[in-house]
């Protein structure tokens, strides 16, 4: 299958290189061939595809979520994260089974390709349900059944058992859409030696770490006085850091640990919209760029956040640091994009293989609206990407050259049973 | 023409009405008749409009803003307040002439309409222009001429005569659409005795004064070594509070200024997205809420934003202030709501015509789509609107019991027209 775009304006964020006007794009089977000056012949293509009036850009790229808390949208807000999790969110998602992940899945699956996201990250429970909505959706994902080790030894080790497996089988599935990685839930969730079990496990298999640290200053606290040092250099000397790992949230840092992270190149997700929901607080987001750290942005479950709109992750990135800081400077609209495109592919250590558009790179990419009254006048456009596009802009949606959304309309999945299924699942285990 | 909406889940916005489920509401001419459980009979209506899947609810009420910036949206981001003024906005504001007001404004309309703004607050010049496209657009405005006084005791006469002379004229304009108000547009760009004349004037037309106020650090500073008070003291000595008053941004407050503020009943429009994206600092909203206040939200200019979408400011103020002040309670979603709604109503002193949804008051509403993924489980539709929903669901927009938008399609002003006469006058002025 080979496919010629043209009109396009094209965003390849690749540094340095401004929006390309009137550009054409070649995509051949999985493979971006050609950007550039359209080509004279436009014979030989399966398709000729017109994009005037649209921006294609490099999908957006989640990188920490639970998509199947979907479920639990709206179903506790306002709570602080302790009350959140331990009464609300806990009781409720012991009694999610596979229906349950299934359905909320879907559902946040297709939420995510109408909003423009051609890759994310999930860590949650039930991970083979997950798994089969990836290869189904045709969306790019990197997936790790998360452990929380509060329980018996027994319990540990079965979960540990079940990481290992779904991350060996699942690594490179759905014709390499998938990639895993090992996920001991967070260290106030993990004992110290259960962190140290899941690092063993994932150097042996290869796989990167990820885990949530430092979402609130509770946390932080609590780890002082169990374990006697801050999360960063706990998980340093559990040697989490000594291979590729990936932290979620990073919110509470202190200038040191943000040198830390830095020296061992360890990867952070920034969810601006969970965070500020929750009342964790402001990650310093401004410092680590300072510090050389290219941060990436994640929406987190559903159910603290409540949507999965990368853009307005972007949006939040691009604004909350500036307002905070009282410094309209502090993260520009291109670094705001990069944070949900580029930075994101080498937070899931996919930049290989996607995040920029260029040549002989996976073809995930989506095509933006350009026309609406919110976007006039035309004339810096990744400026009104992030201060004032919606994701409903969001028109076409490519992974690995394949179309998942056309004019809005999602091919790969049935929105009307997704709606149902999923109503139907969490009304099954509503109190 | 009376119309009939059946099987509506109607947000009347009224204090202590939860949602009403299967709901409908009648509609006669531009008053709201009735609500509550479908009419057995569905005969003699000019029209019976199914809402099944939508919400009803007030219009947004955007409570500060300058419409025709929007030609200026993206010209100019990453900027502090003094610098993004002084040195980007005035010189190229200087070029505005009618023309620019006119298309810069009906851009703007157009899109708060296609967002489910229902009635907006405009403070400019040019500002025939401004009620013109009011009247054509169908949309209900509160239109004030801003003066800046830093020029000739001439020019100054003449800004005032202006002020006063549109206020005059249009109070009252568009079939009572419009309303308008007294506006010098800044302790910092205004000398006393200036504002202490807009003063006289408004109390001699019975009109509300409009102002800017403590938007910066820098100038609340500035308003301290010129005349030795604090803005909100500066206004109070000037009078400016003894009759109603609305102060937009009102970021950098003491306590004791909060309570000057509530004591003496002036409306704060609070403009998270525009403080937030010029570094201005949050507003002290959760305390301006326990001290009484009814905080407004306002776009703000859409140079500033940059985009005049109601949904996205109610969601930062449920948002931002739980991040800032590390308290998930800080801002509840149907405060937030209230922020854009009744609150917004209040602010501009229309609360006995709009703002909430109740038989007598005038029929400005908006029908939401309840059915997109990012809605489901269907089970707190406050939650829903406020934390999830995009501007996008909004399809349905009445004003005066008129549609100005069905299904999307804006009823009363040409899309295609505005789009290229807006890029036609931007392109006009830009060096």
């Amino acid at each position: 299958m080979k496919r010629l775009f043209v009109h396009a304006t094209i965003l390849t964020m690749k540094e340095g290189q401004a929006p390309l006007p009137d550009a054409a794009m070649i995509v051949e089977d999985d493979r971006i061939r050609y950007i550039g000056p359209a080509p004279s012949e436009t014979d030989g293509y399966d398709e000729v595809v017109d994009m005037t009036g649209k921006a294609i850009l490099p999908g957006w790229v989640n990188t920490h979520g639970h998509a199947a808390m979907s479920l639990l949208r709206g179903y506790a807000d306002d709570y602080p994260l302790k009350t959140w999790l331990e009464e609300k969110m806990w009781p409720m998602e012991a009694r999610f089974g596979p229906e349950q992940i299934r359905w909320g899945s879907a559902l946040s699956v297709l939420e995510m390709i109408k909003g423009g996201t051609t890759c994310f990250l999930d860590m949650y429970d039930h991970m083979d349900q997950v798994g089969q909505v990836v290869e189904e959706a045709g969306i790019r994902a990197v997936l790790c059944r998360g452990a929380i080790g509060l329980c018996s030894e027994e319990e540990q080790r079965a979960k540990l058992e079940e990481a290992v497996r779904f991350a060996r089988e699942w690594n490179g599935g759905a014709d390499g859409r998938i990639t895993t990685m090992m996920a001991p839930h967070a260290p106030y969730t993990c004992p110290p030696d259960y962190i140290a079990r899941f690092v063993e496990k994932a150097r042996e298999l290869n796989l990167p770490i990820h885990t949530h640290m430092s979402e609130t200053e509770a946390e932080v606290q609590l780890n002082v006085e169990q374990y006697g040092h801050r999360p960063v250099e706990h998980l340093r000397r559990l040697g989490v850091f000594d291979g590729p790992a990936l932290v979620a949230h990073a919110v509470h840092l202190t200038g040191e640990e943000i040198e830390i992270l830095a020296e061992h190149g360890v990867k952070v997700s920034h969810n601006p919209g969970s965070n500020l929901k929750l009342g964790s607080g402001i990650a310093p987001i401004p410092e680590m760029l300072a510090a050389g750290l290219r941060p990436s942005l994640g929406t987190d479950g559903p159910a603290s956040n409540n949507n999965l709109d990368m853009l307005e992750e972007i949006r939040l990135a691009a604004l909350i640091h500036k307002g905070v800081n009282q410094d309209p400077e502090a993260v520009p609209s291109t670094t705001a994009l990069r944070m949900g495109t580029s930075y994101g592919a080498e937070a899931l250590f996919l930049e290989d293989q996607i995040g920029t558009l260029e040549p002989g790179k996976k073809a995930d990419f989506i095509a933006v609206d350009l026309t609406g009254p919110h976007m006039q006048p035309l004339h810096d456009i990744e400026s009104h990407l992030v201060y004032s596009a919606s994701r409903d802009d969001v028109r076409d949606v490519y992974v690995d050259g394949r179309p998942l959304l056309r004019n809005g309309e999602c091919l790969t999945l049935d929105e009307e049973k997704i709606r149902y299924h999923a109503q139907k699942a969490f009304d099954a285990i509503r109190p």
